[in-house]
Formats: C-alpha cells, sequence, structure tokens
C-alpha cells in the first residue's frame, strides 16, 4: 500500500486532518510515555510530531523502540488533530500529530556524538567544526544559512530592481595591484597566479560595458592571524555603478541596498531571529556619515585616546564610533569616510578640496566593518600616475587599464562582507560560525596537524 | 540649467515627446549627413538616436565634430518624433531622436584598434580576448553574459520553487577524492591544498542537513588540454535531493530544469537569440534516455563504429547520438546513463540489477555534454568499501563520510555546465566565448609570455 502512496510534506499535514499519509525525514527528538512513543519527524518542510501507540500497531511500536535521533524513516499514519490542551503553537505544525501504523527505517544513525536535541548546541567551535556534517543538522545552526540565503538574495534583487548587470567573477588572477603580501599562490600549468582578493578590478572594467554591474563571489584572503572576524574564503556582494556625480551616491546606493536587505531579513527570518533574540540593527532614516578626523576627533573626546593622527580606525576605535552613532543618531550603522590617500589603493579617487584624503568609505555595524567603497578614479592619465605612484606594474593591469583608455564615466562601488553581516545580525561571537565550511589559517574542514 | 536636470534613461525618451532632457552615455556610431551628425547614444537601458544640427546649436555641433565612438557624454536635447519613414523598429527607441542643444564630454576615448560599429565583430579569438575590456561593450558580445544571467536566474529559480535550499560551496578543498591529475594545488599558509574541482562531497553532506540544496559555483580543472569545450574555471549550476526512489527521479529534476531554463530564455532572450539567428533546442515532451551500451549498439547500427565495449562516448558518439534524438525522437537533447562502475568516481551508485554499471548519467545537447548527474551510495558501509576499492585515503574524507554515519536517505543530484549551455544556445564556436573573462592553459587576462 505504501508503495502506492504519494510521500507528503510535513507542513503540509494540517490540510489533511482525517486521512492516512506517507511521511518520509529524519528522528530528532524521541519522548517515551510508557505505551506511546513521541517523535519529532524533520524533512525539507519543517517538523511534526508524529506518535506510535503499541495499542495501534504492534509492529509499529516494536520498530520504534529502536529509532534513535537522525534516523530516517518512512511512515505511514492518520493526521490527527490534537486536543486543545496539547497544541504546540511554537510550531507551524503544532496543532496536528501523525497516529503512525506502520514504519520503516530507511537508514540508521550512529550514535550521536553529542546531544541534538537542546535547543543550543553549547560546543566549543573546534568541536561544533570537526563535526560540521552534523552540527549543521541542528535548527539553530542551519537557521544561519537561512539568514545568509535571505541576504543575499535580497542584495541580488534590489542590484537588479536597480538595473545592476550581474557577472560572474573571475578568481583566479594573474598579478596582485592591491597589495601582494595577504594572497594566495596557485601553481597554474607551472605559472605562477594567484587567488582574486575581490573583484574590484573586474567589476571596474564591467561598468565600461554595462553602466551598473554587481556580482556575488568568493575572495581570498591569505591573512595570516586567528581573529574571531577573519576567514580565509569569504564571500563578498559586490557593485560598481558609472555616471556618479560624486561618492555621495554611492554611498547613498550602499545604504538603500543595505536598508533593503535589513527589511528582507526582519521579514523572512522573524524565527531565525528569535532562536538568536536578536534584532535587525537600528538604522536612523538617513545613515550618519562622517569623515574619519571627525570620528577620530568624537573618539578623542568621549575617550580621551588621541588618534587624531591615525590613517584608519582601530578595532576599539569602530565600536566606539558605533556607540555614538547609537547614542547621538539613533543609528547601528554609520559611514566613515576620507581616508588617508596613501593608505587605500592606487584607484581610490583623491578629494578634490583636499588631496591627502581620498573618497573611499567604510560602513561600520555594530562596532566592525561591513562594507567597503567608494568613487575611483576614472581618468586614464591619472590612473597611469596613480598606479606608477604605488609601484604597479602597468603591465599586470593592461586589462583594467584599457577600461579607462576608451571612455569611462565618474563612477564607484561598494563591496559587503557577507558573513561579517550575518554574524552581526545573529550576534554570533565568531565569523566562522556564519561560514557553512569556514577555512582559516587552521582548519581546512579538519584542521591541520602538525605533521601536514 | 544642466545642474538642475534629473538624468534620464534612453529607454525613456519615447515617454518624453516633445520636453526637454537631460541623457548620459557613450557614443556608439557616427554618421555624418553635412550640417547634421547623428549619434548612436548608448546607456544601461540601451540606444537612443541624437541629432546635432548645425543650425541648433553652433557649439553642440563644434564639440560633435571631435566625437568618435567610446567616448562617452552628457547630451541636452528635445524628444522629437521620428518621421514615419524614419522609425527604426529594430530599436525599443526608433520612434524619436534627440534633438541636441548642448553637448559636453565627460570622458575621451582613444582611437578604437578595430572596427566596434559592425553587426558581428569578426575578429581572431586571441584579440577578441586581448581586448577583452573593449569587446565585450559590443552588443553582441554582451548579449552573450545577458543570456548567462537568464540561464543562471532562471536554474536559481526553479531550484527555489522546488525547495532546494541555496548554499555557497567551499573551493578551498583540503584532498582531492575524485582524482588527483587535473586539480590546481594552492599554497595556504604553506599546507598543501587545493580548489575544488567540484562542490560534490559538499552538496550531498548538507542533503542530511536541508534535505534538497543547490549552488551555482566556480570550479577548477586543471586539464592540460586546449580544447574548443574546456576552460580552467567554470561556473557550474549544482543541486542534490534526498529521498528519491531511483536515479530517474533525479534525471527527472535535471530535465525540468533544463526546460525550465530553456523556456526562460525563449522568452526573455528573443533579441539575443535573434542576434546570433538560433532557436533554444527543441526538446520533445519526454527527454529521451539511453544506457551507454544502448547508445552504442544504435551508433554501430548508424555508422559501423563498434564502440560497443568503450566506457565511454567519444566526442564523435556524442555527436551521432544527438543525431539520432532529432531523427528519430525530435529532441536536440539526450540522457545516457549506465556507465561502467569503475569508470565514474567512488560515489556513483551500481546498478541493482547489474552492479558493472552504475546509475549515473550524463545529459547531452546538440552533440556536447551539458550535465552530469546521478545516484548516489547513501549507505555509509557500502561507501567506505567503495572508498577503498578507489583508492581513497578514509581520512581524506570524514566529514563526507560522516554525512552518511548519521542517517542519509537515498539520494542523488546533478551539475550543469553553464558555459556549455550558452554556448550551445547561440552556436558559439569556442567555449571561451562564453566565459567573461576566461581563463586556460595559455591565458588568465593576458597570453601567457614564454618567458612567464
Amino acid at each position: 500500500m505504501k508503495d502506492k502512496m504519494q510521500r507528503i510534506l510535513s507542513s503540509q499535514t494540517p490540510k489533511h486532518i482525517g486521512e492516512e499519509i506517507l511521511l518520509k525525514g529524519w528522528i530528532k527528538k524521541r519522548r517515551d510515555h510508557g505505551k506511546l512513543v513521541f517523535l519529532d519527524l524533520f524533512d525539507r518542510s519543517g517538523i511534526v510530531q508524529i506518535v506510535v501507540n503499541e495499542s495501534v500497531s504492534k509492529d509499529a511500536y516494536s520498530i520504534a523502540q529502536e529509532l534513535r535521533p537522525e534516523f530516517v524513516v518512512e511512515v505511514v499514519g492518520k493526521v490527527n488533530k490534537r486536543p486543545e490542551r496539547a497544541v504546540n503553537k511554537n510550531l507551524l505544525t503544532g496543532e496536528v500529530e501523525i497516529e503512525v501504523t506502520s514504519i520503516n527505517i530507511l537508514s540508521k544513525a550512529q550514535t550521536l556524538p553529542f546531544d541534538m536535541g537542546a535547543e543550543s548546541l553549547n560546543l566549543e567551535l573546534p568541536t561544533l567544526l570537526d563535526n560540521r556534517s552534523l552540527t549543521l543538522r541542528h535548527p539553530k545552526i542551519a537557521a544561519i544559512f537561512k539568514v545568509q540565503n535571505v541576504v543575499i538574495d535580497a542584495f541580488r534583487h534590489f542590484m537588479q530592481q536597480n538595473d545592476f548587470f550581474e557577472f560572474q567573477s573571475p578568481l583566479i588572477i594573474p598579478a596582485v595591484p592591491e597589495g601582494g603580501a595577504e594572497v594566495f599562490e596557485v601553481n597554474y600549468f607551472n605559472h605562477k597566479v594567484y587567488l582574486a582578493q575581490s573583484p574590484q578590478l573586474y567589476k571596474q572594467i564591467l561598468v565600461g560595458a554595462f553602466e551598473r554591474v554587481f556580482t556575488v563571489t568568493k575572495i581570498f584572503r591569505a591573512e595570516p592571524s586567528v581573529t574571531t572576524r577573519h576567514l580565509a574564503e569569504v564571500i563578498v556582494m559586490d557593485a560598481e555603478m558609472g555616471f556618479i556625480e560624486s561618492y555621495k551616491d554611492v554611498e547613498k546606493m550602499a545604504a538603500d541596498a543595505i536598508n533593503f536587505i535589513l527589511k528582507e531579513v526582519n521579514d523572512k527570518c522573524k524565527n531565525e531571529l528569535e532562536m538568536y533574540k536578536q534584532k535587525i540593527p537600528k538604522v536612523s532614516k538617513e545613515i550618519p556619515s562622517l569623515k574619519l578626523r571627525e570620528a577620530q576627533e568624537i573618539i578623542f573626546k568621549r575617550t580621551g585616546r588621541d588618534n587624531r593622527k591615525e590613517k584608519d580606525l582601530s578595532p576599539e576605535d569602530e565600536k566606539e564610533i558605533c556607540k555614538w552613532a547609537v547614542e547621538e543618531k539613533e543609528s547601528e550603522l554609520v559611514f566613515i569616510s576620507h581616508y588617508p590617500t596613501k593608505s587605500r589603493p592606487f584607484y581610490t579617487y583623491p578629494d578634490d578640496q583636499n588631496p591627502e584624503f581620498n573618497q573611499g568609505f567604510d560602513l561600520l555595524g555594530r562596532g566592525i566593518e561591513w562594507l567597503t567603497g567608494g568613487r575611483r578614479i576614472s581618468d586614464y592619465e591619472t590612473l597611469i600616475k596613480h598606479a606608477k605612484e604605488w609601484g604597479i606594474d602597468q603591465k599586470d593591469i593592461k586589462l583594467y587599464l584599457d577600461a579607462f583608455k576608451y571612455g569611462m564615466p565618474a563612477e564607484g562601488g561598494f563591496s559587503f562582507g557577507t558573513e561579517r553581516i550575518v554574524m552581526n545580525i545573529l550576534g554570533l561571537g565568531n565569523i566562522r560560525e556564519a561560514s557553512i565550511f569556514p577555512r582559516d589559517m587552521e582548519r581546512v574542514d579538519e584542521r591541520f596537524s602538525v605533521t601536514d
């Protein structure tokens, strides 16, 4: 009989009250009550409670004795409305339960190395990652990647709505014009090439062809540091646009993008935000925007820390200026612009009034950098002059320079760090938790052993 | 005055007849008719014709003398309805033209190395790629990546509609269980790691967490061959699904996906298909499906070529069986399944009736492989046994094996080669044309010089 039944998903069960149905999925939790066994059955649509009653089916009850978390089963049963007092309001299918008439084990699971049934997995990070294939099955871990999906999808939709053309940026690059220390080298048919640190040069080239472009892509950073906010393989969401009047147009587009993303997360990830007891960051109507020197002055006045001649904000400063933005501007996000020209890549546009500082900017959220962006130099001769001053070999960036040789409007763009946004929205303690299979100095799936 | 005007896009001009407007874009073509200069102005929305008439503005006319293709300009002018005989039906804005009152050059272009105004760029491939920043600006080249976008977006939408969960697959991998010859090695903090050849193991792991998953990602192949259909960096569209009854469920999902993709291309890329004088491949209601040995038998009967004991189809055989499918089944697509078990990766599911052959399959389209897929082994013990037989070190795939240790349903999946699909839909002669910045043995942006 089962052979002829069509599988339905757990989320559909409330529409089949009184009917006999076939479900397939993973056992998540079991609770024994004498002759009754209650099991949570999980499939791609969610969870439904199934009840195995010895008096309904002796066979099913006998099989149920064997079932443990992560066993894969198919189950035939009748959908019953739960009595009022037993309705579970936290579950989409909480008004029903399945009275099981037969169970078939499709795949057994070995004994789990830790309890997967608790609301939170209280594991140390190495254990969490050493057992990634299993820990990703925990609803609170899976929720992180649901949020990631919504962030990425929202970015794509926003950019498409604003006429940005999607492209797939190359990841093998011939040279390292943005600085060589933090780059991975690849043996490429006996040539030395590198893994892309950003899609920067390619997205700028493509402004010449499509005016507005975006990409969601991986980048690679060989930073030899093990902080809670750096990964070796990162998902960035990048955009670049032509015909800007000033860097303010780029800042505005970035602000609109992040507002759209946060709104989507708020609308589509209610459960996930609740699991982490988080709200999306508060954003004032206009995200406050400070020049670096203004930010440093504010920090000096608030804390007495005199970093007014530094070329960047320290992690401590980033936290402080975010605190200021919340207190004074009711915004958990803040733009910082006008960094010293020499401290940024060669293509960043120096400010017309004061060329010592440029029109690059960062977006800080809840104390760390979410985005970097700015206006770029679009004049061919200036670009060549800068490349020289920055010590870059022109022949390493011929393709890039070509784009400016043949007509390029004033342009700029920005790059979001996807994992950082997700980490910050959910209040995760370590960025590794926001990467599905994180890579860092010490780990590519498994931790490197000393002899590797 | 211009300062206060809001820029509009060329595509909006037909809605502003009689009004004075501001446009910004690239000059594409110029035609001189005495005191009149006709120019095609391009922006992200398309092309509109602008007319500079000496009797309307001497200044504009004088600036227009300087304008050449790829100059970037801003133009103020009046939108005029064209006389009936001058309407250009091939242009979205063909019923109007802009009578220019002022022009401002925003960026000059050096003299182009070849004519960009012709309907097709008749360049040799190396020239096309050496000048990629420029050639991507040609409408017929840009069209290729419009089609690519529609293919990728359609894939994403189809998978999302079918409850597949999107993930971002890691590209740095610790070992090479699928065979080591064709893999790029990366120096990773002094450890030896590799660039992913496929998202295979990760998507299988994630079936355990999400039941159905998909990813659009890059893969890397170090094949030391320069054919017209191989790239070193490729975009794949991958999916994997649990709770299948047989490999036929996977084949069906792949068939539905490609049908959806082709329909979207047909609906959204009418201009692009017309530019290349192509139609989407003809697909019969059900895509024909042959076992390898059946296909070889057909080829033997049709051509006398006896490859009935080969473990795969040669390129010539692939073309022949596609010819058969068109002639006998009215389908330009055909599935080939049941390859010799030993010729496929260790995870491929051997057929229950005849375990010498497995339940892997390829989808061929217009003579080449578009997709590879199949059912996988989901039983932990069998997987370990196979890994051993295939000479794979278990500790290299611990994370992967874990997924099967803790409960895994029968599952399978597939992987589309994006560039091949686009190449084939548009009838391109070389797959490099279907990659925005193609990488191969001889080129990463620039061709390698002998001394590199």
